[in-house]
Order: C-alpha cells, then structure tokens, then sequence
C-alpha cells in the first residue's frame, strides 16, 4: 500500500535537480512495477538529444553516485545514467477505451532549504539531506500524488489505457519537450497537467490556468583570441567586447505592438586578469511573450543579434536552447469536467473553470500542444494549497491534506473519462 | 609670358574644391598648350571610378556652370564634365632621357575666406568670390609654380622628358590615386611633389618630409525600415541602432603594439523625427598608421564592425572610400640633389635633407609608391614660407616671394636630373 | 455670413505649422471679433515660457513676413510676432450659466502636397501655395468648424458663456499645455475635443474617444571638445560618444508589467568631419505610456541615461522637452449627451459613446485634465470622415460635408448644456 | 651557512602568492635573525591600508594556517596573520657610511606546476606542493639570493648600513607601495633591484633595464536591484547594464598622442540566472603608459566612465585600485658600477648599461622613485638566465647555477658602495 504522505516526505528528504533524479525516478519504477504497470524509463522515455540545459557530465555523476548510496535500485537507475530520468507508467483496463495521461514533473531546486524552527519540514524532520537542494515547488508532492493515483487506478476498473508521465527537469523548461519528442503523447487522447499551490488557496481548484507566456531560455558563448593587454593587444580578438554588444543590443529588441514580450541577458560571464584580452565569455538570455510565434521572433532576434556581435569582433560563437515552453490553450470541456468531479471530492469548496495564474512559463505545454495537434484534448489545473513562503523560497512549504485529495480527483477525473 | 603672382591670385580669387577645378584645370590647360606641351586632361587623365568622394552630381553641374560663367574655356571645360578635372602636360626636350615629373595639387577648401581688413587677400583685392569656398592651403600657389615651372621648361634645353601633373582634390586624399589608376606614372622615372609652408618659414627648403601618415577615409549607409515608434515599433529596422552599435565598436578597435594608430567616427547622422523609427543612418569614419598594412587592418576591421553592426539589426549597409593615402618614402639621393639645387638659388637660406613635418596624410604618396614600384624615385619637399594663420584657416596666406624661387628651384632640379 | 467651406478651402491654401498660425490667427480673430466676441490673442492668449518645439526666431519670422505678404491684418498679427498665436474667443450668452469651452487646433505639417489630378484639392484649385506645408490632418476643417459654430451662437441665445480656444501648433503635442498654463481653462464647467476622420466614416460619431498615450518629446545637445583625429584626439571630448551611448542605453529601457510603454530615439546627429572628434551631437527622444505616471518614470530614465552619457566622457548636456501629452479620461455624461445631440443632427447614422481610435497623443489631454481637476467635466468625440489617404498623407483629404453636420452637432451640445 | 639552493628549493616547494607569503617570511625572518640583522617585520614592515588587492580574509587564513602546518615559526608569523608579509633586514656595517638597499620579492603565483618528467622541478623532486600555486617567475631565487647575500655580507666588513627588503605581492603590483608607505626607503642612499631571467640569457647583466610600463588595475562593482525579468522587470536595476556600458565605453578611451598607452577591461562578470535582473557585477580594469602622468589621466577616466555607466542605471558602485605601478629612471652612475663590477664576477660574460626590456611593469618604481624624490640613487638590473619556457608559465624554471653568481655580484656592489 502506498503511503503518499511518506513518500512525499522521503523525496522531500532526497530532492534532486532537473536530469539528476535518479533516486526519485528510480522510487517510481519500483512502485509502478510493484502496482502493475508496464513502465518506460531510460533512454525509452525521452529523446537524449531533445533534452535542454542538461548538467555537466561531472555532475550527473556525482548524482548518479549519492542516488545509489541512498538507496536507489541499480539495476534500474544504471539505465538513466547520463540524465535518462523520465518515467512512464502505462496500464490498460479491463475494456477498450480512451488513453487518458496525467503529468507529474519529479525535479527540486538548487535552494538551501530553511533551518529555522518555524519551518515544518525541517521541525519534523524531513528537511533536505542533499544539502543547497530542496523542493520548494511542490514537485515532491506531484510525484506522491502521481504514486497515490497509480494505486487507485491499480484494479484496472476503467475502460480505457492510463498514461502516468513522471517528468524531469520542469525547472527551467527543460525536460517535457524530449519526452515528447520521443513521441510518447502521440497516442493520448486527454492530458491533464496540474500544479499545487500558486498562490490559490487550499480548498480552491481550477480547471484550466491560463496566462503562460511562451519562452526560450539560451546560453551563448563567445570564443576569441586571448592576447597580453599590454605587450600585443592587436593579437588579441575580445571575447567581452562581442558579449557587451550582445548584451546592449539584446536589451534594445524593441517592443511589439501586438503582444507583450521580455528580454533579459541575465548573467554575463567572460575573461580572466586584467591584463588578458578576454578569450571568452558566456550570456544566458531569456525571451518571453504570450504569443509562440512573437517569441519566436524574439529568440531570432537575439540570435542574430549574438551571431553578428561576434562576427564584428571575429569571435566563433554558439547558442544552445537550454529551456523553452510555449503558451498554453486549455480545452474547456476538460477543465468544467474537472471542476465537476472535484465538487464531488470533500475538502474542496471553491471553484473556477478558467483562470489565469501568474505562474510563468510551463513545459507541459509541449506536451499539451502536442495531444491538441494530434486531435487530442487537455488542460492544466491548479490545485490550490496555502504556503508559508512563495514558491522557490527556502521556507517554501504545502499543507498535505491537500495530496489525498488531488488523488482522489484524478481518479475521478480518469475514471470519468476511460468509462 | 606667364605672370605667376597674377595666376595665383586669379586662382585665389576663384577657388574651386575638389573634382570640381573646372575653371582652374581650363586654365591650365589653355596655359600649356599655349606653350607647346602635350596636354593630356579629362577622361584621359584619371580612372573615374578610382575617384574617392566625388561631389553630387548636383553640385558638379552647378561648378560646372559657375566655370563656364567666369570665363572657363567651353570646348575644353565640357571634357572634364562630371568631375574629370586632372591635366597633364608633356614636353620632350631636345635630345633622349629620363621621365621627370613634378606634381601640383589645384584644389581649394569649403572655408569662408576671412574679411579682415589685415588679411592681405581681402585688403588687396584678390579674396574669393566664390564665398564659403577659398585656396586656404596655398594650392593656389603650387599650381602657379606649376606654370611658371612650364614656361622656363618650354625652351626644350634639356635631355628627356617633362611630365607636368596637376591634381585635382587632394583635399580629402581624393584625387591622386585616379590618376595612378590611369597609368600615367607608370613611365615617370623621377617624381617631385612639394607643398609650400606647414610650419616651415620662408627660406627653408626639406628635401625629403616624412611622417605621412596611411589613412582611409569612408563614409558608410546603413538602410533600415521605417515605422511608427508608438504603433508598430516592432516593424521597424533601426538603422540608429547599427550605427550607434558601430561607433562604439569602431572607438573601441585595439591599439597596436607594432605602429601608432588612430581611428576615428567623426560623423554620425540618422533619422526623422521622435515618432519614427530611423531608417537611414550615415557615418564618416577615418583610419590612420605610420604603417599602410596597419591601417589596412584597421580599415578591415572597421569594414567588419559596421557590416555586423548593420546585420543584427537586419539592416542593408553600404561603404564607400571617400579617401585614402599611404606613407611616403623618401629617396634621400632625391632629397640630397634638391637640397643642392636649392643652395643655388637666392633666397634659400636653410636647409634639411630630411625632416618629420606633421602635415598627416597626402595622396602624392600613391605616385610616390607607384613610381617606386617601377623603379624610378621620388622624394616629398616642403618649401618654406610664412604663414598668419595655420593651414585651412580663414585667414591663410603665403608670401608671394616664395613663387618665382619655388620655380626656379624645380627648374634647376628638372634640367639636373634630365640633362 | 461665415462661409466654412470657402473658410475650409482659404486655410487649406495657405497652410502654417505650429506657432506660425499668423495668418490663421488674423482671420481667426477678424471673424470672431466681427460676431461680437470678446477675443484673447498674442501673449494674453498663451504663456510664452510653456510653448514647446518653438521654431527658431528666423522660421518665426519669415512666416510672419510670408502671414503679412499674403493678407493677414497687421496690426492684430504683430501681436502674435514671435509665435504667440492662439485665439480665445468669450460670447456671453443672455443669461448667466456655465462656460463651455471648444477646442479647434489650427496648425498645418511640413508635408508636401499632392499634386495628382485625383487629389481633389488640387483637382479644385485649392491646394496649398505655402510650398512644402500642407494641411493632412484636418485642422482647416477644424478652424473653419469653430467659426462656423461661431457664428451660429452669435445669436446669444443661451444662457451662460461660450468659450472658443484656437490652439497652434498641436501636431508634436506643442501648443495647449502653454494655454493651459496661461489659465484660460479655469473658468471652464464643459470642454468639448474633437477629431475629423482618424478612420472613422463619414455617418458615424464617437462620444468619447479613448487610448490615448502620455508621450514627451524631447531635444537632448551634447557639447564637448573637437580636436584633430589624427594630432590630439585626446584633447577631444567626442560628443558622439555619449550620444550613442545614450542611444543604446534609452533603448535598452525595461519594458514595465504594468502598462505599455515605447521609448525611441528618433533622430541622432553629430559631427562635422572624418578628421575632427565630433564637437556637439543631438538627439531627438520619445517616451509613451497608457500611465502618466509611468510616462513620467520613462522620461526620468531618460534624462538620466542622457545626463550620465554625457558626463561619462565631460561632455556638458542640455534637455529640452519639445512636446507632451498626457491620457484623457473622458466624463461620460458630456458622451452620452454629446452622442444624443448627434442623434438629431441629419447625416449621422452611426454612434458609439465611447470607443478605442489608435490616434498616439493628443494635447487637448493637458485642457481636458485641468477642467477636470477645477470640477468640470471634459470629453474628446470623434467625427467621422472617409479619407482618400492616412492622415499626415501628401494626398490625405476630407469630405466637406462633415463641416455643416459638425457645426450642428456642437451647436446642439453648447445650447444643451448652457440652457 | 646558507645553502641558497637548498633554499631556493624548499622555498619551491611550498609557493605562497601574494600576502599569503607566511612560511616564507616565516624563514627569512629566521635566517635574517641568525645572521645577527635587526629585523623588521609584520606591521613595521608595512602600512597595511596600503597593500593593494589584499587576498579574502578566508584564503588568508587558510594560507596562514597551511603555513603552520609546514614549518613555519609560530612566534614570527602570528605578527604577519593577515597579511602583513613584509620582511626588511637591517645591518650597520663597522664603519659609519651610507644605506644601501636591495630588493627581492619573495611570491608565487596561482599556476598549477608542471608534471612532465622534462620540467626539472618535478624530476628532481621538489616540484610545489602547494598544488595549483607556483614559482613561475624566479621569486624563489630573488629570495634565495637575498638570504645568500646577507649571509655573505654578516662579516660587517663595510662602511655603512645595508638593508635587504624582502617584498611580498609583487604580482599584481601590489606589495611595494605599502612598504614605501611605511616609510622604510626614506632613509636609502642607494637601492639596487633586480630581476632574474626576462629573456635574457645566462651569462648577461643589464645594469638598469628601461620600458617599465605605469600601470593601474581596478576592481569595480556595480550594485543594483534584482527584480524577476518576467514579472516586474521595471523594479530591477540592471547591474550588466551599466558594467556592459562601461566596458565598451572604456575601450574606446581615445588613443594619445603623447605617449603609449592601454586600456583593457579583463573580466566581466554578473549576473546570476537568466530570468533575473543582475543585481551586481564586477569589471577588472587596466590601464597602462609609459607616462606616470598620462597613466593617471587614463585611471581618472575609466574611473569617470565606470561612476557615470552606474549613475545612469541607478546602481552603486565601488572602485578599488588592486595593483599600481610607474616607470623606472635609472640613475647611469649605479648601472655603470654594476656593470663594472659584474666583470669581475666569474661567470658573466655579456653586458648593458643599460637595455629596454619588454617586462611590462614592477612596483619596485615605487620604492625607485622614493629614494630619488629624496636624493638616493637606484636602478633595475636584470641578470640573465635561460629558461625553458616563459615567465608565468607551468613548466618555467631558472638556472640555479646563476644564484652564486648573482649573491657575489650583489655582494660587490654593497661592498663598493658601502666603503
């Protein structure tokens, strides 16, 4: 029997960040197997190569290492090594029916969690053990309820296939796209994608959350020639001087007309002693707009923009999409069947079809997109919960009460639809 | 008989800038030909496309005009229409020998003459009357020395050939290379070009200057795309954003350990009004090095800034030289005979064979290299006189005393070297 | 008898930019004085120091001289010698009521005129004469509406007191804020704006025109040190440095959450030579927001980047703010009443109380502010009109019979409201 | 007795960079003592305000605490916890007579050591074993040859009073300033300082080497305010902005006509993800001439830049000078006596007066230019040696059998001197 509250506080305990979750991923397999479903994890369930911003070699090592001493199966997670991290359970029903997938995103964050008193996880014990790391967006309590759902669905009393996608690496936009590249929401006919918290209270759920703008978060680097500053400053070809460039002018995009839009060069990195022409030098950009197709241009923009202030200084450059997400559209049959099963949950007591959240950017948007082009249907839920901190706060924390509860409404909601 | 007081102040008193000597190169063609030279001039004279920075066509045709109205010589002027405006003269002495050629720039400046009363010109009648316009670097007086230089040659007691080249817009360092395109240096064994005054005083002659520096001179266009900044500022292609972006970059070009260097944007000009985009923009850039492949790099460089600065805003962009010259060597054997000669002469009464003048950049350099290159020699005088005011200044003037011995000493160098 | 069509077609003829209304004005002022107005003009009309983008003394008097050649009555227009050339006419009715306030803004742009055959006031003989200017924004039609609703109220049959404002120069948002300044707006209970065309057909009113833009125009001169590229350029301040810096960074302005917002720099001139490190640039600014206040925070980003690009390399700065508009908030109850009125005029078919018309910035906004914060109330109506051409177009036009319709239409409001 | 290449060897072993050098103070301190020197050391030896580009507290520290666990005397370097890493020793002679000093400066630098088995360091065992620091500029001789010299000239057998000043932090040019600032050169008659090595080989001495570059290196900080760049991006103060500004902006500092000179901006660092507005960044600056005066005029306008490139963002900034240096002046009468006496010293065979030698720039010029502002003498010599690879690089090494050769010289300067 699975006991959501113990899992959610033995990931809390052990958060790993986005294409390190070996332990975590590992966790489900076991569960998944345990419960029936046939599970697709490794390289099976996302496409390596559409992964975005994946951490260095070194430290998906180091991951992979602390995950086997704590615990996780090495016959499974030696088949997710190098970042694999994606989990899929799928089980049929006792009839034929819809494919019906829920989505649940498994990554923590590069946070130190809080130490103080007043901060429930660590007075009860479950605070982080994987120091400078913590779950502090709820996906410890995404996954629980992903497990929790797989239980209830277990008795295979539905007509239809259930699709339960565990993702890695939401944070930053960066692991649904390769899960759907692999072309693992081909065969789905409804998703639901949810999130817990966000500002809506506990008790609150809302069928379908708008409002997230499509971005593409890049990371360039410029190559030069390093050359002594004093002794052959002709010699050398400035790294800096190209990102500089890049960056002013990266600010200067001008604003459209039709849609709102942001740029940002967040960091700037470049060069070694004051007496070296800089050899090279790293940006990381982000652009955002409500429209894919606005942000599209803007992703162009900059990478023109990047390409010709290296060019101007005879610097090599490269650009790697390191997370994006795109704008979401929620089918509304989807979200007033939702809104209609959770009247039916107790602890729920306040409603709404359609909201908008300002929750940013999301990556289930690929997915989503992806089950709408093939003539699919989905939308993307809140689940409110109140929180002592925001959301990425190192104090950051949800009322549990609420996971039994979401459970309980996808197996309603899943249900519902495979019948 | 040729009254060269009388010729420099008609001159003066009808100054004409570059590509535009119309009246001036009518007269001097009249003036050889009357003595029996061989005169080369129009499109005989010059490569047109090697001409840098030549006039609109709108303001060669009203120079145009405003020659033939004072008295330039129709059936010759309308040859050098468009800007055709170089003459050469040739005479054969009485028996076989070497090319010597003596070169004399014509061109004047668009400086307003002075009318103070203790400006000789003005006080003596002979100011300009083309107003804005005035011979404020004593071209006026080295294209007398040139006539006054034809008609003592005119006796034919020498052994070889004379080749006297008059030049039209060395201001700006335009017209020479034109010139050398067409191939008229090409034959020249020996090559005196001089310049009156540059800080030396009446009485001294240099044989050989030095201290020229390479320079290229280029005027770029950036081409954008108009529009609305308040309505649909995102149509719009910033040409002030390229330029802006290039002069920076242009400033920040690295010192050279290897030569001195300079770089410079002295123009930038773009854009309408506050409420549109700016869809043109102009910059006037010049490059300068004690080394011609040094400012060759230099002038690749700033090619290089100013296409990418234009690229990453998506715009077209255009580069034309409008000027150019390179360093001049000396031939010191050159410099030493003319030092000689000028010992004979009265009224020279200090010399220097050689000697660093800051006078910048000259395009005689161009005949100087090409004669070089085919293995004749040449050498750069200055002859001295005093002047009120510098070079290029309202109140610029000479001492007409220097003339007839100028000519005497170029007379004298002439029938040593082609004897 | 006031003849608005022939009214209409004299000021098409004779078409004056803003603060060079002198004829304009004259005409103005004869016609209303003519009726019985009390009529304010010249330096009681507008406050001098608050005019903004006043054209240098030179432009203001040759158009003075050019208003004098072509009929304008001497010795009203040598009151408004300089560029004060705003009319106010006063009519009190037979009884005591409100004041209601119209605004007529009379200034033409530097556009040239069409001269297609299909450009009817071509076609038609009326076509400006003013060589370069024309009247593409409708502002004749606008004047010649005012006297006809002049006239029409001569008949003091109304109780309360009509106020007529003849505004220049409101292309460039220049000319109200001076009138404002000047107090002739605090006496005022009603204020009516209008606008011909902007898109709107011929048949159809708006009571209430919304979207308009806070906006400030500003002249920004950097003044630095010129010296020799080649000789001293470090005796140089360049001008031209701080300027593009102030370009790139007053582009790089962040976007802002809570309202729109554009900055642009339209215009960008410095310089004087390849050779001279440029001595003086200028910059022509522009911000815009829905929010005055974040206007004014655009504005202060602005000044500040400016102020700090100068001092960056010493330069010494100047700013000047050449034209301004702040958002209008229109009272409902003067568009409601104002569309009822319409109602019974013939020719008007369709209505709107209120709408959004994208027409940038209006500095009526500054009159309609300062009735409303005095108590009163303000609105700005559209009047339809088809157009063969944009707005500010060489072949923009409008249909003549709007003027009668219009005449009517405030007619109507004036006596409804001073009743 | 001192065995100046079991010296140099131990001391190769453990390479302690700047203000970090505990162990080795730590023995000069030892040796100086046994040798009956009064011995300065700790705060007398230097005004601790001004060492420029002082090490972290913490990596003091842990250099303070490494030194302890290797060797060093407790009782000596708890005087020098925090840096103060200066070491002067002091020796009357029998006879009254004048102060001469030498100089060696005594750290290593942040370079990993070679591991080939052709480096000979690692051959023959006493590579560093401070891992990633390095001797990679001979210091370690320069302190050995200081040690061996005091050694030499303990006999008292001269006329006067000698003083070995043992500098730490000469990379980075920033230790000797805070000795002079002590006052420890006022009272010098003659100062001697040398270099091993710089490209000249074994067997040579320049008696004073020429071409020492002044030189400022600044560390600036930019501080603004982070704000999230989707949600609010007009609450940030963008850090990058302003050090992107400043960056391009200083490089286009003009070139001088006067004189050499540099500019190169080497590191730029901030920001911290991309879809944060920087808070802070950094930018390491030098600049360099061969003018003390022209070097302060670049030092004051990158300074200007950086205020004005903050001011315009509304960050704060910081500015701390990390390293300085001016040129040398030799006095000839000490290069020739050395030279003089060099030819006495078996072993050298080649020799200068005087020779420019491309090393950039030392703060030795600081103490130089104090004994000549007081009426002392001094020079900079350079005693060759052949070295495998270049100075700073990992697998640079000296000759040892030029440190005997170079105490004698030094020994028979002091003792002509001091007689």
């Amino acid at each position: 029997m699975v006991d959501i509250i113990a899992i959610r506080r033995d990931l809390h305990r052990h958060p790993e960040v986005g294409f390190t979750e070996f332990r975590t991923a590992s966790r489900v397999v076991e569960i998944l197997k345990s419960l029936g479903y046939d599970v697709i994890y490794g390289k099976d369930a996302l496409d390596g190569a559409s992964r975005r911003g994946v951490p260095s070699e070194q430290k998906l090592e180091e991951a992979y290492q602390r995950a086997l001493a704590h615990g996780a199966n090495l016959q499974i997670v030696e088949q997710m090594r190098g970042g694999y991290t994606a989990v899929i359970g799928v089980l049929k029903g006792k009839e034929a029916g819809p494919t019906v997938a829920f989505r649940f995103d498994m990554d923590a964050l590069p946070v130190p969690e809080s130490t103080d008193d007043d901060h429930l996880p660590h007075a009860q014990g479950f605070r982080s053990t994987f120091e400078g790391n913590m779950h502090a967006c709820a996906h410890d309590g995404h996954t629980a309820i992903g497990l929790g759902l797989a239980e209830k669905l277990a008795d295979r009393n539905f007509a239809g296939t259930i699709k339960l996608i565990f993702q890695p690496a939401e944070e930053g936009v960066r692991g649904a796209y390769a899960i759907v590249q692999k072309g693992l929401l081909d065969d789905v006919d409804t998703l639901y994608g949810f999130h817990l918290g966000t500002n809506v209270p506990l008790g609150e759920v809302h069928g379908g959350s708008t409002g997230f703008l499509a971005t593409t978060k890049m990371e360039a680097h410029f190559y030069g020639v390093s050359s002594h500053a004093g002794a052959t400053p002709e010699k050398g070809r400035n790294a800096l001087l190209g990102a500089a460039t890049a960056l002013l002018n990266i600010h200067a995009i001008p604003r459209f007309s039709t849609a709102d839009t942001r740029v940002n060069v967040g960091v700037l990195e470049g060069g070694t002693a004051a007496n070296i022409i800089a050899e090279s030098a790293k940006l990381i950009v982000e652009t955002r707009s409500e429209s894919e197709e606005i942000n599209q241009d803007l992703e162009q923009r900059v990478r023109t923009i990047i390409a010709h202030s290296a060019a101007m200084h005879e610097l090599e450059h490269s650009i790697e999409v390191i997370g994006s997400a795109i704008p979401i559209t929620n089918d509304s049959e989807l979200a007033h069947l939702a809104i209609g099963e959770a009247k039916q949950v107790e602890g729920f007591t306040s409603f709404k079809e359609t909201a908008a959240n300002s929750i940013g950017s999301e990556d289930c948007s690929f997915m989503i997109k992806r089950v709408q082009q093939r003539g699919g249907k989905a939308t993307y839920m809140i689940i409110g919960t109140d929180i002592p901190a925001p959301h990425h706060h190192p104090k950051f924390d949800i009322q549990e009460e609420v996971l039994p509860r979401a459970v309980e409404l996808l197996d309603r909601i899943a249900r519902r639809i495979a019948k």
